[in-house]
């Protein structure tokens, strides 16, 4: 990590050591940045470096976007590539869905001339491939402006991980839930929550917890790192807890496992995603 | 159909005709009813039939409880047994399945001294095989009464399809929803719906229906039979419904299939299942 | 009550003295309709009276329109506007009321030449009074057209009572409630209910009913008439409700008698205002 | 202010004169608690103070509950008490009610021989009163015992008021809302928000508040005393905020000002009673 303050102060040299792969294979960003300090915040050194970015030459832009690698793709060559692609699985796809993303990237640079760009960290699989289909299907302005707000997104995760210091980008969402027994009229203790990401018509486990005195996860369900945009179900096993209570909800009770299925539009969000329930009733809402 | 006024009036040989095989093989229980007419309801009748069954020696009605066939078995020698095994899907099990079911009639069996007695048309497949293994575990003299008490629901239903007339014996439950769409203070009109029975892990598609202009389905999602005593999911798109309607739920929507999970315990009770919903929140209740 | 039927059959003097008192003191709209006759549906009738009125010469308009009573004044000419304006309270204003309503006629009538028309049984007091002041800062044109559609609203209302046949208008609204303790997952059974119109900050009681078996009241708590516009306040009494039941919900409990205040803006509407509750929880919609 | 560590460090007539009046009139309770210093937690000096009353003879725990003045009597000879009875508004009673009082003062002592002990900081003056008539018909034992406790609640709060230090006694409760708006899915911002207590049929207004960008109110409705046990009506400006967005819910507005009523049963608690409301629903519910 490096903090701001030492940034500032750097000569050119270590400053472009310090952050010159945060743009992929142009360290002409991090030059054209360095001129322009002291910055006051991490967000202005971003900011610097997007503008240089922006002032570019058309051309200049391009050569700059084609040199990222394919998604999915064997040639991700920089280190924080091959790390990206992974944490959302798409280093160990099946063949299928590898010919399928294989049969993407070709059909999207064919069409635009330069790989397609997405910040992985903020998707999921399936929204990944939702994009993909969905911007292969727009017009070269809109993608070419979409591609750099995608390096822009993925830049600022870079620059979050690397730097400490004031006014750092705010680059994390979060997911969190409450449980409320509104037949006790208090949090529901030590019910157990599982959290699954859908992809396609499958279910990936992503984390389980118990809810704590206050009906409460600590820590939050998703926290710390961006939301990943796709859709997502919670199972509540409100059937075990009104058991535990004593509480007759029938014989098999009415109400078991409580699914509630939503989905992320802003992986910098906060969605809390509430359970108020009885063993005849329940419900949910995007809260605050 | 014989309507009850007939059967009241006939000789005893067209009685034993007419209603002598509601019980399986035993055309005495008819025989012992045949002389308490007239009845004044089809309830009554089915009272003074289940009597005859009670008032019988043990030995008779052992004899009687083995004169029935084996859950799944091959060998449901009456045409009656046969439908309503095949109505839960048990005339086409997989291998394993059988091989299941075979094992637990035989422990049965080997335990009790006759079949596993269940009304499967009060059932589905989850919950018959949930019950095989929580009565296998019980004793004999709660078995016995429970196997007789099954017969009873068995020859009720069997009763109900052949008769009419007063005092019908209440065999039917019903399933059915509402949609309100508190967004805009009105049902939601035109709003898919699918019903799910779960078996295991697995997904079963029922049925599926269209609201109407109240927000409800007509006929309900399950009437005019027992309700099948499980696990079922309802399934909304409210997702589709609030894009026709041209309202901004997020993209992806918050919510888009919105899934609602319950049991039903009382065959021949009433589950209405609504949803209450706007794109950001939703809640759900057992009403009547 | 006359049928429609015999209407369609009458002699022109007998068609007179039946319906010719509908428009108030202007024989000459029933002549018009006479000579249209048959009618398929007492709408039809009606449809014909108004298209009488619209057809006519604005100078025969406002005389007609100048032939009305003012509202609570000492002058209603008619049983029918006696009636009606008793309906809503207006022979019983206080001296304060009184005035304040004298006001309103008389700066009415000098803007706009003829007395406010409103068809009160469509209304409460609180309503008319707001709408009294809404319309008086409208432009003539705006309250000519306000004037006789209020006068349609009037003569739909006497047609309706005086005939019967095909094809009533409807003028009648309906307000009903339904009360689910989600805490038993059953209908609230024997439960206290009030309802209060607001007048100011006054509530008037309107009427008191008890929910039935299936937490509903039988009849609607309004019902077979127009549902008068205004301010309503519903109030249940759900901690006797729990208390009868033995349910801890503190004490004193956490909910007493549960206020449920809403506005009915359609006259001829179905407001359904259920209420979900616990002792911990509750929540209300306009429903269907 | 004195802080437990210079309190454990005085000598015995400082201690006395720093907490000796905490219990009225009763300097031997604070000799008696000098002597078990030094103290933890300031919970710990009042437990040493309350075991003191607790071990002392019943004449002397007689007499010392008779050193109390009346409830709203004109005898409160200490500025704690006179304090303390005039923050529920006991000081400016009308004729009536101090009336009441009085009989309510003189059934109470000369059916127990001491006067009725309340802690009034922890009650509304409807609360007051229903105790005074339910504790009027209870038994002497009862009821010693009770004015023994209502004494500890009421020198716990000014232990509390005096000192600072570790372990505090918790004497503080908390009302709070949240006004979500499900509509939007979002919190509702700017929304009006008033308090009353309810006294017998009427409505004093307590506070007003509007809810800020979390939809909540900073600070708390009441805090940082006790909550007073009563009965309470929130009110929301509901039909102004969805005015305001612009958005339709009828004219008038089906909801406009939404009353929540409940009651407070634990003056140490925290009630949080959030509203989630569309134009035409809305719920509520005892949250944490």
């Amino acid at each position: 990590m490096t903090s701001l303050a030492e940034l500032n102060r750097m000569d050119p040299a270590a400053f472009a050591s310090a952050v010159g792969d945060v743009f992929e294979l142009a360290p002409w960003v991090a030059e054209a940045a360095s001129g322009r300090r002291p910055f006051a915040t991490v967000s202005d050194l971003h900011a610097a470096m997007m503008e240089a970015v922006r002032a570019a030459a058309r051309d200049k832009q391009l050569a700059f976007l084609r040199n990222h690698p394919d998604l999915a793709g064997k040639a991700a060559v920089t280190p924080d590539s091959r790390r990206e692609q992974a944490s959302v699985g798409l280093d160990s796809l099946s063949p299928e869905e590898f010919a399928r993303f294989n049969q993407l990237n070709e059909a999207y640079k064919a069409k635009f001339g330069f790989p397609f760009m997405i910040c992985v960290r903020r998707h999921t699989r399936d929204s990944i491939l939702a994009e993909f289909e969905r911007r292969l299907a727009r017009d070269e302005a809109a993608e070419f402006a979409q591609a750099l707000q995608e390096v822009f997104y993925i830049t600022r995760l870079r620059l979050a991980a690397k730097m400490t210091g004031e006014g750092m980008p705010q680059v994390n969402g979060r997911l969190s839930t409450h449980v409320l027994d509104t037949h006790a009229g208090r949090p529901a203790v030590g019910l157990a929550i599982a959290l699954y990401e859908l992809a396609g018509e499958r279910y990936h486990p992503l984390t389980t917890a118990i809810t704590n005195a206050d009906g409460r996860t600590a820590p939050p369900l998703i926290g710390g790192r961006p939301l990943p945009i796709g859709r997502y179900e919670l199972r509540f096993a409100v059937g075990d807890h009104f058991r535990r209570r004593g509480i007759d909800g029938g014989d098999p009770p009415f109400l078991d496992i409580v699914p509630l299925r939503f989905s992320v539009a802003e992986a910098e969000g906060h969605y809390h995603v509430p359970l108020l329930c009885t063993p005849w009733s329940y419900s949910t809402y995007r809260g605050s």
